[in-house]
């Protein structure tokens, strides 16, 4: 199976009834416990994009990962909170058994022409293609993505001459390519593994708790990126008592910013 | 009234049911169009905070102001989503007339001692005491606030010689000094104006239409700091297709990091 049907195919939703879907989790997209949570907010985001009531794009997605998500069937609510003239605010609930497992909001609008400016540059970075592929198969949504480091892999030795620096900097596309679009671009948003892991050379437990993606791109900006690479780049700005922030942003190769994206991750000791 | 009594008085919330208070909107705290949004995110918190049900201090918040707040009474729903071991996910609903004007999601945590790393230090910034209180009275909610700006005054006048720049550095605490709270400090996280004020002489039409909140400080942290002043930095990604992002941070006087913000924001052209 090609990736991007394993990924069209871990995001896919049946209609139920009015604001319900009915969706299944995907072994391509398997993490340590339950899913990838970038598969898992895709999913959210889909039932918006695919509710008859949806009006325009998606401007901000916020994902709280409430429990587990167990292997199997889950219930998408996608419930449109509050709709004016050209925004609309969405609550959307993921359960299982009739539990929450995921809780987000979304807000979708319809985006004029204005001003345009950006502040934050693409960092400096080698070209992808002089850079190797991160062959990485502990868990199997690695596979469904193209890594390729320029710094800051996660659990690597670190250099005691040098201060502790949480930062990554890598190229990352689907794998195989799928051109980009705004359920991707919400997986690819969280590629980046905990902070915490840039710290410690042993795997400790850890997780997300709570993710919020801004889109910059608008839908001509996505069409335009095709099957390219996308520059990321995540830092914590704090790690303590058990929860870290991260931030991130990601630019397509030609340096337009297209999301930026902020976690606040747990983790023990 | 003192400062300290108004903000209280804003945030007050009166409980009507399981789940439901009730509160009205503060003369204090007016904006433009409606109620100071910092307020409006610190009323939210503080149904979790007085919630029978509540377990830990907040982590994460994101609010979403979906519509405008009229002036007068409104009712909070805040309704615990799932309760873990040692965490918890609220789902926090603004109504006004049976319509939602503000729907926000929160995070709770018990939290416990861990590894301890600061990745980003506070900018160099001149003593509060040797700056000068703006005096700022367009808001009233303005009125509620000590502002000392390092740089970034919204809507100056540019130096056409001097590239865009969406960056306000400042120091900022409550007028007159109230003791930092979870509230307090959800307030303070939204001070920054809207970027596009610092790429514009004049007003425009903007205003945020989610932020979120990731909270470092513990309780202990929040003691300390007491009266002090916060060093704020907020700047802008990107501005464009009618919304901006900006990302902020707020710094006690000694340089810990108690707050990362980010908010989506929209401008007119």
């Amino acid at each position: 199976m090609s990736h991007s049907r394993a990924f069209d195919q871990a995001i896919a939703l049946t209609p139920v009834s009015d604001n319900v879907f009915k969706g299944k989790t995907s072994e391509a997209f398997q993490n340590m416990v339950g899913p990838f949570g970038g598969a898992t907010a895709a999913i959210l985001l889909n039932a918006v994009l695919q509710h008859p009531q949806r009006l325009g794009d998606p401007v901000s997605l916020t994902v709280n990962f409430a429990g587990p998500v167990a292997d199997g069937d889950f219930e998408i609510e996608a419930t449109p909170l509050r709709t004016n003239r050209s925004t609309q605010h969405w609550l959307l609930l993921q359960k299982q058994n009739g539990e929450v497992v995921t809780s987000a909001t979304a807000f979708f609008a319809i985006r004029r022409e204005t001003l345009s400016e950006q502040q934050l540059s693409a960092p400096q970075a080698p070209a992808p293609d002089t850079l190797q592929r991160v062959d990485i198969s502990i868990r199997s949504w690695f596979k469904q993505y193209d890594f390729r480091f320029v710094h800051g892999i996660p659990l690597q030795p670190h250099r005691p001459d040098q201060p502790a620096d949480t930062e990554s900097l890598l190229w990352i596309r689907d794998f195989p390519p799928r051109p980009l679009d705004y359920s991707s671009l919400t997986a690819l948003g969280d590629v980046f593994a905990p902070r915490i892991f840039l710290l410690r050379e042993q795997f400790t437990p850890s997780g997300t708790v709570s993710m919020t993606h801004y889109f910059h791109a608008t839908s001509d900006e996505l069409a335009k990126v095709g099957t390219g690479f996308l520059l990321g780049q995540a830092k914590a700005s704090r790690l303590h008592s058990s929860y870290a922030d991260q931030v991130a942003h990601l630019w397509s190769e030609d340096g337009v910013l297209l999301l930026t994206s902020t976690q606040s991750v747990y983790f023990k000791e």
